[in-house]
């Protein structure tokens, strides 16, 4: 029990690890964990900014991009998430990260739950070749990024 | 055979587009993709550091953890390439991109795919399951990380 403790501990420290040696149980440093969370929102932007260009008919569908990038979405989706420690709540690090994410932590793991379930459904759709389905579970994915945003981050 | 080229134009622009809405034939502005590819960099070092951890005895083992970076940086590895785009050469961004990746571009490529192909087989050996097998081949990951390091990145 003691052990399973100690690995579930571990798992954290190496789930939110970087560069290329790490201490067993030093925890990263804030504004590490801040540049890490924000590297993967800003991937997520550049995989899904073309999907919502081709679903509202702004740039020309492309099944293969789609395919690619909601795979991508898939990984992107699991990564922020454990960079939104308590202690960088009030890092001096520009973030558009609002209390609400500490103050309501169901209600933030619900949202990145209903993104990320978004994400599989559009990964399944893209993988069936319908347009206009696989179109319609992009804006599902729109809006899943759109309601966090909403009450999580800052204008 | 025009639209054959126009689609591939189109699938660069796409590839590297970010935002929700983009034009067509909208280039990314260089900082915007040097940010993406730095992302993309950090993020894998987010992923490869607790493995060279493991794999260096300084870490205990986690053959789960393993298994889900190597699938997060089988995906990673694609990410950062269509960043160096000739027009980031010279951007004000603070950038360790050396000038062999726009004047070495056969080399900069090979050094790409050589890592690509040594996260593959770690992706492989983790779901094989065997600890010595996949330590190597985290090794070779660390190895293929520092050649192209190396070559194409200010110390």
């Amino acid at each position: 029990m003691k052990r399973k403790v100690l690995s579930a501990a571990l798992a954290l420290v190496v789930g939110a690890g970087t560069g290329y040696v790490l201490n067993v149980f030093a925890q990263q440093k804030p504004e590490v964990l801040v540049g890490q969370r924000q590297a993967a929102m800003k991937l997520q932007g550049k995989y899904f900014g073309p999907l919502s260009g081709m679903a509202q008919g702004k740039i020309p569908y492309d099944a293969k991009i789609v395919a690619r990038n909601a795979g991508y979405l898939s990984a992107l989706s699991e990564m922020p998430w454990d960079g939104f420690t308590p202690d960088t709540k009030d890092t001096p690090e520009k973030t558009r990260a609002l209390p609400a994410i500490w103050a309501e932590p169901a209600k933030f793991k619900e949202a990145q739950e209903h993104f990320q379930g978004a994400v599989s459904k559009l990964a399944a759709a893209s993988k069936g070749g319908d347009e206009g389905n696989t179109k319609a579970a992009i804006g599902e994915v729109g809006k899943a990024c759109g309601a966090c945003h909403e009450h999580f981050r800052a204008k």
